[in-house]
């Protein structure tokens, strides 16, 4: 039986959804299959946009068509456009037909999964998923739900807020250990002494979290590997220790933004353990390589971690927000945020996660089923194959580098980014990042690593093709001409 | 051109995408069009779902009809039914097909959009359509983008992040007022003590702001009404400042989730005010209610708000992840976030907001174009009626259950919330309750107020008519029957 209307129907009917949804598909995948034509990064002003509609809603329903008009005259000429192979900045961001596609269920399905019994499907699909991932890049049992330990797995929607929520659990577990040890301290007073560290490498979000979680954040020196090790760990300890304060939580990145470097967790994790300080391990971009046997090598030490994140929504296929965390212990981050009104309890409770204690919102989307989708119309192997191929046209980007020797790469070229500058000053590498995104057809961001300013390129696009890559590598090299050549005037 | 495939394809091919997503298109219209016949509450167990799919992701892809036919038989046996107008547990989340559109054009542009430059249209996008929101439930222009002054709006996930933001932000306020007061106190001195105040009505998300936030939140007692009033935050005030404590932060909640009651901000505003605390507003649910101008009184004193947020992903008919907050001066927020590396940074910044500094998270989706979309394509008109539909039918339901003398009416019947019980004991409510949820045809939470316990019925679909509002009565008052005449035996 369909609705009644008995009503006046104020809603979009179902026919006129599926003309409009059919319509979006199609506008997808044309703009999808067609976006290395478009200008990678906008060259609207700041205001743009604001001139383009009015400045109130309407009182009456527009038409589906006149929206659908809408996104190439409002919307496109603002997009910057993260899925072309034109696109090098950042880290790469997912986007995958399976993963749109599993959007569109959960957007109908609109479920709040916050606790079991709220949408038993949601929290069980995500402990399935979770426990497939991890099997996929190889993490010990521990980590895994089907263990029938403690461990498990949580989709959070960033790395940020997983690097956060490692934090707090952390901090409620030294805290409880600081209280049975030292009585008469109060809570303050162990707050004030609480010690984090990460390395100087490590993401900008892991400095926020220092910030919110209202803790010192020490941030050590990566060695000239930009690795940070166990040693440089360890004598920070020491020295805290010594001056009576109280370590508590390290974050290990495993492929920093700067240059994909990895912090030596092989390490740092004994040293975290020997001093029972909470391991986690930050590798937002670089983990979802681990389906690759051939990488896990770079992840060596995993058994030590407390936590371990890494997002499936930047390289492997799973439209954001997807950023998977696993837990050896949840009970200390569970412990921490829990509040447990009357509204949300229920009869089933202890016997399957409620996931609202896990993170720091409390609705979520049924966000596991785009993992499903993507793992099943993909495969391990496909995805493999994505990883590597991205890999492979970094190493072609870095051949064609090296072959220039008006070039230098600057630090050892891992995963998909190739880290290089004009030999010469920083400014000359400031003008030619400028001349390159200035020239509108690829995009790339700088960073500094010990004051020396350099170029990030990092491959982005499924659609890339090695004729990409030369297409990208002509464009920095010509714009080089042009900016070497004006230097010489 | 079409994107060449001169290497092997590992992906789902733009025909094939079409016919899926078409596919799911339908399967959605026909889902949500007959939702109402489905069992609102699944029977399921914990752990259903492991053994119903392999324990490991497949190697090789697997087709897409094949992952379409698994979701009648993995997925929806599980799925507590948010959309049918059977359900009445929590408060409603939204659901529409102009939104579930918008989403998919959000996944195939997949933009993060933590700066202006990483894609200006979804940051200006965003501005214009909390200012046309603003406009709708008429916020004074000091908290608008329009304004030209400091205030504007962001779209956070959830309206607990909105809460932790404004803790956030008011706390960074107060440090640096009580460091220029006190040259000599250091951080954790200050800290140890900051104040901050809620309703004991309040949601947990609020208790669980200050856990986060590492700082005392004091729970102040609604009055007979179960509004919080000025006096009471007043008494609180001049208590902790005596005490040496530090007030810093009020939160304000318009409609409640225990029984939609309304704190008095008309009064609390003026005494945050006085004592120069920041007063947020949560108005999560109620918030949307504020389109139709004859709603409006029940949000007097929002003037002297420092922020407000309510969420158009529960009652405005735009799919979750969508909560709107406005702040008078985000400077504060903004700069208690700031990590600034040289990645993110870009030339226009300063003229547009970036919103990365407004939020917890880095990364963030284009959700704009959900709120535009459903703008849009409903009008305000619509909007208005939807709101108006839902307040008729829980005044429906009153008058079925006042005419039956066997129950009453516990609170003030506000907006889309009923809150009612049998006449007697608690046991007595839980029988009921748990048998209405037994018999798996509505589904209902309950609440509890100074010990007295009570059912919720919250009106949340938006396919509700009249008929289905007599149906779930018909189910409460069967239940009662039932429960009734067992007791007697």
């Amino acid at each position: 039986m369909a609705n009644k209307k008995s009503l006046e129907s104020i809603d979009m009917e179902a026919p006129e959804f599926k003309d409009f949804a059919k319509s979006m598909v199609d506008y997808i995948a044309n703009y999808l299959e067609n976006i290395r034509d478009r200008p990678v990064l906008p060259s609207v002003q700041p205001g743009y946009l604001e001139k383009l509609i009015p400045s109130e809603a309407p009182s009456k329903p527009e038409s589906w068509t006149d929206v659908m008009a809408d996104i190439e005259r409002v919307i496109m000429p603002g997009v910057t456009h993260w899925h072309s192979p034109r696109f090098h900045a950042y880290f790469p961001t997912a986007n995958s037909y399976p993963a749109i596609v599993a959007d569109m269920l959960s957007g109908a399905i609109a479920c709040i999964g916050f606790t079991w019994i709220a949408s038993p499907a949601c929290t069980e699909l995500e402990v399935v998923m979770m426990d497939w991932l991890g099997k996929m890049i190889g993490l010990p049992a521990e980590f895994l739900a089907c263990s029938g330990g403690k461990g498990g797995g949580v989709i959070q929607g960033t790395a940020s807020e997983a690097t956060l929520v490692g934090l707090l659990g952390a901090k409620a577990k030294m805290m409880q250990r600081m209280k049975a040890e030292h009585p008469d301290w109060d809570d303050n007073t162990i707050v004030s002494k609480l010690v984090a560290y990460c390395s100087n490498q490590a993401h900008s979000s892991v400095e926020r979290a220092g910030l919110l979680g209202g803790v010192q954040m020490r941030s050590l020196k990566a060695d000239d590997n930009l690795q940070l090790r166990g040693e440089t760990l360890e004598e920070a300890i020491k020295k805290d220790l010594a001056d009576g304060l109280i370590p508590f939580y390290v974050v290990a990145t495993l492929g920093t933004t700067n240059s994909c470097a990895f912090d030596r967790l092989d390490e740092i994790g004994p040293v975290g353990n020997k001093y029972n300080i909470w391991v986690h391990v930050d590798a937002a971009y670089a983990g979802s390589a681990f389906i690759c046997p051939e990488y896990r090598h770079l992840m060596a030490g995993v058994e030590t971690a407390d936590s371990f994140n890494f997002n499936p929504h930047k390289w492997m296929l799973v439209n954001f927000d997807c950023s998977a965390m696993w837990l050896k212990d949840p009970n200390w981050v569970v412990n921490a945020f829990n509040v447990d009104p009357l509204y949300l309890k229920h009869d089933q409770q202890g016997s399957a996660p409620d996931y609202r204690h896990w993170q720091i919102p409390l609705g979520r989307r049924f966000r596991s089923l785009k993992l499903w989708f993507v793992l099943r119309l993909y495969g391990i192997e496909n995805l493999q194959a994505h990883i590597r191929r991205h890999i492979g046209f970094a190493q072609q980007f870095e051949t064609s580098c090296r072959s220039d020797e008006r070039f230098e790469i600057v630090t050892k070229v891992q995963m998909g980014l190739v880290c290089f500058r004009l030999k010469g000053s920083n400014e000359l590498n400031e003008t030619l990042l400028k001349r390159i995104n200035g020239r509108g057809k690829i995009h790339l961001v700088p960073s500094k690593i010990n004051d020396t300013y350099f170029l990030r390129m990092a491959v982005c696009s499924r659609f890339t093709q090695p004729e990409d890559m030369d297409f990208s590598w002509n464009e920095v090299s010509e714009a080089a001409t042009e900016v070497l050549k004006e230097q010489q005037k």
